[in-house]
Formats: C-alpha cells, sequence, structure tokens
C-alpha cells in the first residue's frame, strides 16, 4: 500500500513536470509524436496482439462474460483503428494558444483570453484497451500530460501500447513521461491519483456507473463525469410522423448498448393511435421489449406494464419504455423528474414548440427532428471526444479538445496603471 | 443541529424550484427586478442602516477589529453604492440564451450551442453586507436561483438587505425563493449547503483562506474559488524603465488589502542598478516595507532581508519582497514556484519575451506592460463580478455573469438518423 502511494506520487510528480514541457510544446512537435505513435502501433501489431493474447486467456480463464471478453480483445482492425484514430487527431487544430476576444478597455488595455491545457488528466477506465491510445492522442494534441489507468484485466495490451507512446514521444521529442500507464493492479493505485491534488487537475473516469459513482464520490480533483443516459424522445402531435418514426427507431435500434440511444419514448396524447402502432410493430419485429403506460398498452397489448423503475432505468439493451403524455409541458416535466440531462430530442414541426424544448430541457444535448445517437464527439465535429460530460460545470456534453483546456486572460498594456 | 439541516434542505428544494423558473425568465422580467431592488433599497435606507447599526453595536461590543466593523457599516454611500450596481447589472447583455457555433454537419444536422444558467449558486461570504445585493443581482441577471450565507456578524444588515430583494423579485413577478438569505447563524448551515448536491450546482466561497480552504475541503460540490493572490511584477531589461517604474509602484501601492496587489517584485540584474534606487524611495516614502534578497540589499540598504517564507506570503499590506534575477526563465521559474497562478505581469519592450511571458506563465491573468490591479471584473469590461478564481476548471480569473452559466449542445435536424 504504501509502495502504492509512493509509485503514484512519483508518477504524479513526472507528469507535473511533463506537463510543463508539453504546455509549450508546438504543434509540429505534437502532430509529428501523434503520428510517429500511430506508426509505432502498426508496426508492432503482433506484439500487441501477443500481449493482448495474454490478458484475453487471463480474461477466459477467470471466466469474464463473453461481451466483457469481446472488448478486451485486440484485433488487427482495433489496431489499424486506433492509429487511423490518432492520425485524425494530428489533423484537428491545435486548441492551445488561441487568443480571443481581445477588447480595448476605456484604461487603454487590451484585454481577451488565451487558450491552455489543463495541466495533468487522470483517466480512469475499464476493459476497453483502445481507450488507452485514444486517451493519450487527445490529451497529447491538448497539451496536457495524462496519467492513464486502465482496468487490471487489461494490463498487459495497456502497457504495450503504452510502449508504442513513449516511442512516438520520443521520436518527436517530447517527454516520454507525457503519458504514463499506471502498471500496476492495486486498486489503492486509483485512491491515491484522484487524491492528489497536487499533481491531477483534472479526473476523467470512463466506465460502469458504479465506477464512476464512487470516484466522484471519493476524488478531491474536479471530475469531469458522465453518470448515465436516460434519453427521451418525445413525439408532439404536430409532428411528421413520417420522421417520428424512423427518429425514435433509430435513436433505439441503431446500437443498444450505448449512453445515447433513447430508453424512454414520449408520444403525446392526440397522436399515439396514429404513431405507437406502426412504430412498435418496428420494435417488436427487432425484438425490442416494450414496458409501456396504461395508454399505450391499450395501442399495443403485446407492450408489458411499466414500473416507476422503468422510467429512471438507462436499460442499455433492447428494452424501451413508452408514455402518452398530454401535452409538451407533461413531456418536460417527465424529463425533468427522470432524464439524466444526457441527450433529449423533440420531434415536432411546430415552431414555438421546438423553441422551448430547446430551451428548457436541462440536458447537455437537446435535439429538434434528429436522432439521440448524434449526441457524440464524431459526429458534432469535435473530431474525437475523450467522454459525454452530465455536469453543468466546465465541460458539457460531449468533450473533445477543448473541454481538455482551460481560458486565461490576457492583458497587453503600454504602461497603463490603475487610478 | 437536526433543525438546521432541515432549514437547509427546505431552502435548497425551494431554490431548485425557483432556479426553474428563473431559467425561463426573460430579460425584461430580470432586469425589472434588478431596477426594483435597487428601488427598494434605496426607499428601505433608513431601515438598513438601523438593522445595520445591531449588527454594527454588536461587533463592537464582541471587540471585532476596527477594520472589520468598517467592512460591516452600511454608510449612505454603500446603500447608493449597492443600488448602482444592480442598476449596472440590468444593464448588461443578458449571457441566457445566446446560441453560439451553429454548424452544419455532414450528416445534415445543425449543431452549436446554447448558453443556460447553473441551476442554484450557494455563495458563502464575510462581513461585507453589500455582497449580498452584488451577489443576488448577478445571479439572478444569469438566470440562477442563489442561497447566499453571510458572515453571522451581519446577520441583520443582510436580512435586511434579503427583504429588498424579495419586494424586487416580487414586483416582477419572480419567484421570491429565486434569492435566499440564510437567517442562522448557526455554522451547521454551512456544511449542510455545502454537502446538498440534489440542490445546489456550485459553490462560490468569498473570504479569507482559512474559509475557503475549508469549504473546498468539505463540500461535495463543484467550487469556483480563489484561494489568495501572491502576484507578481517581473521588470525586463529590455523594459521602458518609467513604465516599469510607473507600473511596479502602482502594482504595490495602489491599495494594499487587495488579491491584485503586487506581493513580489522581480527584476532583471542588468538593470536592477537603474530600477531599485529609484523606485525602493518612492516605496520607502510611501512607508512600504521591503524585504530583499542579497543583491537588491546591496543596492537598497534600507531592505531587510527577505526569507524563504516571504516568497510565498500574500500580504495584504504595505510589505513587498523583493529578488533580483538573472533573465526571463528565472522570473518564470520563480513565479513558478511562489505564484498563486493569480495575476503576473511582465514590463518589457520585447517582442518576443513579451510573448513567451504570456504563454509561459500558468496564472488566471497574464499581462504585459500593465499594473496587475487590472485583474477585476469591472475593468475587464465583464460588468461586475461575482470573484476572481485561480483554478483552472471551469471559470477562470475574474468570473462574471458568464461565469455563473454553462453551455449545452442543440441539434437542429429534420429527420435526420444515424446510417
Amino acid at each position: 500500500m504504501e509502495d502504492v502511494r509512493q509509485y503514484m506520487q512519483s508518477i504524479g510528480k513526472q507528469a507535473r513536470a511533463a506537463s510543463r514541457l508539453m504546455a509549450q510544446a508546438d504543434t509540429n512537435a505534437k502532430n509529428s509524436a501523434l503520428l510517429a505513435i500511430a506508426d509505432a502501433i502498426l508496426h508492432s501489431s503482433a506484439t500487441l496482439i501477443t500481449e493482448n493474447g495474454k490478458d484475453v486467456a487471463a480474461a477466459k480463464a477467470n471466466g469474464l462474460d463473453a461481451a466483457s471478453v469481446d472488448r478486451l480483445t485486440l484485433a488487427e482492425k482495433t489496431i489499424s483503428g486506433m492509429a487511423e484514430g490518432l492520425r485524425q487527431i494530428a489533423q484537428l487544430a491545435d486548441p492551445i494558444g488561441e487568443i480571443s476576444d481581445m477588447k480595448y478597455r476605456p484604461s487603454g488595455i487590451q484585454v481577451g483570453k488565451m487558450r491552455v491545457p489543463l495541466g495533468v488528466i487522470g483517466i480512469i477506465y475499464e476493459s476497453r484497451p483502445n481507450v488507452t491510445a485514444d486517451a493519450a492522442g487527445l490529451c497529447l494534441k491538448s497539451g496536457n500530460a495524462c496519467i492513464l489507468r486502465g482496468g487490471s484485466e487489461a494490463l498487459h495490451s495497456n502497457q504495450a501500447i503504452a510502449a508504442c507512446v513513449r516511442a512516438g514521444l520520443k521520436a518527436a521529442g517530447l517527454p516520454e513521461t507525457a503519458v504514463q500507464v499506471v502498471n500496476t493492479t492495486d486498486r489503492a493505485a486509483v485512491g491515491e491519483l484522484i487524491t492528489m491534488t497536487a499533481y491531477v487537475d483534472v479526473i476523467v473516469p470512463r466506465g460502469g456507473k458504479e465506477l464512476i459513482e464512487r470516484i466522484s464520490k471519493e476524488a478531491r480533483i474536479p471530475v469531469i463525469k458522465h453518470l448515465h443516459g436516460v434519453c427521451h424522445v418525445y413525439i408532439d402531435d404536430d409532428a411528421d410522423i413520417a420522421k417520428a418514426i424512423r427518429i425514435a427507431d433509430n435513436a433505439k435500434t441503431h446500437r443498444y448498448g450505448v449512453c445515447n440511444a433513447m430508453e424512454t419514448l414520449l408520444v403525446n396524447a392526440n397522436v399515439a393511435a396514429k404513431v405507437l402502432p406502426e412504430l412498435c410493430k418496428i420494435y417488436l419485429d427487432k425484438g425490442v421489449e416494450l414496458r409501456g403506460d396504461d395508454a399505450s398498452r391499450k395501442l399495443v397489448p403485446q407492450m408489458k406494464a411499466a414500473t416507476e423503475e422503468d422510467w429512471h432505468t438507462e436499460y442499455l439493451a433492447p428494452i424501451l419504455s413508452i408514455r402518452v403524455v398530454a401535452d409538451l409541458d407533461a413531456a418536460i416535466a417527465h424529463i425533468d423528474t427522470y432524464g439524466s440531462q444526457h441527450t433529449d430530442s423533440i420531434v415536432t414541426e411546430n415552431y414555438t414548440k421546438a423553441m422551448r424544448f430547446l430551451r428548457e430541457v436541462d440536458s447537455s444535448s437537446v435535439m429538434v427532428n434528429a436522432s439521440t445517437r448524434f449526441a457524440d464527439g464524431f459526429e458534432y465535429g469535435l473530431g474525437a471526444e475523450i467522454g459525454i460530460s452530465t455536469d453543468k460545470i466546465h465541460a458539457r456534453g460531449p468533450v473533445g479538445l477543448e473541454g481538455l483546456t482551460s481560458q486565461k486572460y490576457i492583458v497587453l498594456g503600454n504602461g497603463q496603471i490603475r487610478v
């Protein structure tokens, strides 16, 4: 335990020192490093697969479920995907040093803002080893140092990827300690990482709700977090029904296990009879289990009865809860009560109701006539994302490079003093 | 204790409910409330002075020091200043609902951001009762509800101001519970306020370092904080000496007890002999105690020897530490080691050194050829400030209306789904 503490403190100290160099690194050095890491990953693909094989074998021996083993496995395609992701990050504009809003003040000084890195970012994630490359790339491009703590079941894979990252940093003349992957499965390492206020500026946990809740509770460092996604689509009585059915189908069935999938469908009572039978046929044909309120079940008898618990639930599975609501106010009230401030969408052709929904729904992404599945860094044009924040402080929604930065004020004077 | 807990929970619940109404309030209603509060304060000036008199008498009886009694006292001028401050906030642009960066994506959706209130803001402050009006005004204009917890020595004054705020909110048709001033001196109220995660979105502590450290440590809610201001001026060897002397004089002597006053002066060795004797004469004439390193003391024998402790110290008093440094790197290294990431200024005519200082000094305000005293919401054109943040997450530097808001993503579609 004391060893782990010392180990983490030493990682923290090195990360802090590296962060100062990374903050000054120019765009070319950062991009060179990203491309060099991508190359190293491709050239090491045999090693990566061998090391990953150890993790996969151990996971199977330990009886890890098939889905988790699948997430853990590095195939050739995952490996080339990591390299491709890093090359895409190299192509993004460098956010650091960006100066904005420079304005002259009556005193004669000119005041504005300069974008700067946050410093040291601690990222805690679960089984997917490709997160190691993604997170390293985003932190590097945004001028931050990072400490990555992957799942213990992926230790060999993550260390093999870490070696590629170090090689790339070195090749570009950047400090190898700018990206450090914690090399211990001791859980005490996490406890230390989230309380090293002197060395870590922000924690980004990626994983299940339990992991994130525990980290948020115990961290002494600000956490950019995404708790859960209970996303809604509200089909208004002024909806274009064809759009409504297309969007509600896509929001639920495009992918089930993702945070931006719809979990509850709200339908205006005036159009429920027009919408639900046709839409629910699609769901039932795709094997989606439906749980509805009384009004919905009258229209679609195959539905089970939804419980209070259902409205709160992020299924991450082919299950959908459905409720008929009287009007826009009832829809917003439902989202306010049961939602998770992640992503909610209204389908309507009515201007005033669309504007009200946009303004009044307090979620990180609010949409009109679009599938909730669009709530994603790539879809939004951020280039990549480190996660989706359901917090309100600092970053909200998909967090890309800019979410890993801060802005300081800069003042340009010519000898001005306060009078 | 249990009573205080219930009392605070009930305040929290009401604040949360009010925050939803405030988020929808239009600009006109918010401005009307601000003007009505200003009127109520002016009309109640006799009552305010009477109530304040109770606090002042108690403070004197309790042996509070003269400076604290001074800060506590509401004179006619302080009262008209509060009203004027509220009118100025009414004139500021409404940040809420601002839509920015709307861009079409290849999928056909249009994505951008909408500025929204944070929700419920808890503000904990010490003796100055005028903070009650300022903080209420800023929270109101930014569409937030707030819970204000002033110093126990100002309880009568704060409650009298709170009555004016409620009257103004009521006159404008806004919920009176949008601004609640905690009406108990029980310290348990603070402990409750900073841990009511369900009802409070952010805590802003204003006061001494001890208060802020305690709150940061115990809060379970994000804190926008300003720990201390160890601000530096670095006089480079390419400085215009006249500007350097004017700025270094102003930064230290314009006001002593403020966070943006210079506490340590760094002078390049090549110009120390040209700068220090003349500048130190000004300081000594104004009664500033000087504490220097050996090199400075050789030039100005009246200086005491500075200790390691001095470089870390925010004097908030007519005391200045002075150090001669070899070059820009040494100046930046000193600031990095001893500074508080608040405000630092370089005096130089050299372009490259100015740019390096701006980029490399990691403080909330970094200046060239200007007095550190400009680090202030009014001077920066924010209109007013709730405080100065030395954090990196969310808001950095002077925090005005925008620092009390967040941005959500909005997506405008026309039936788009993800493929």
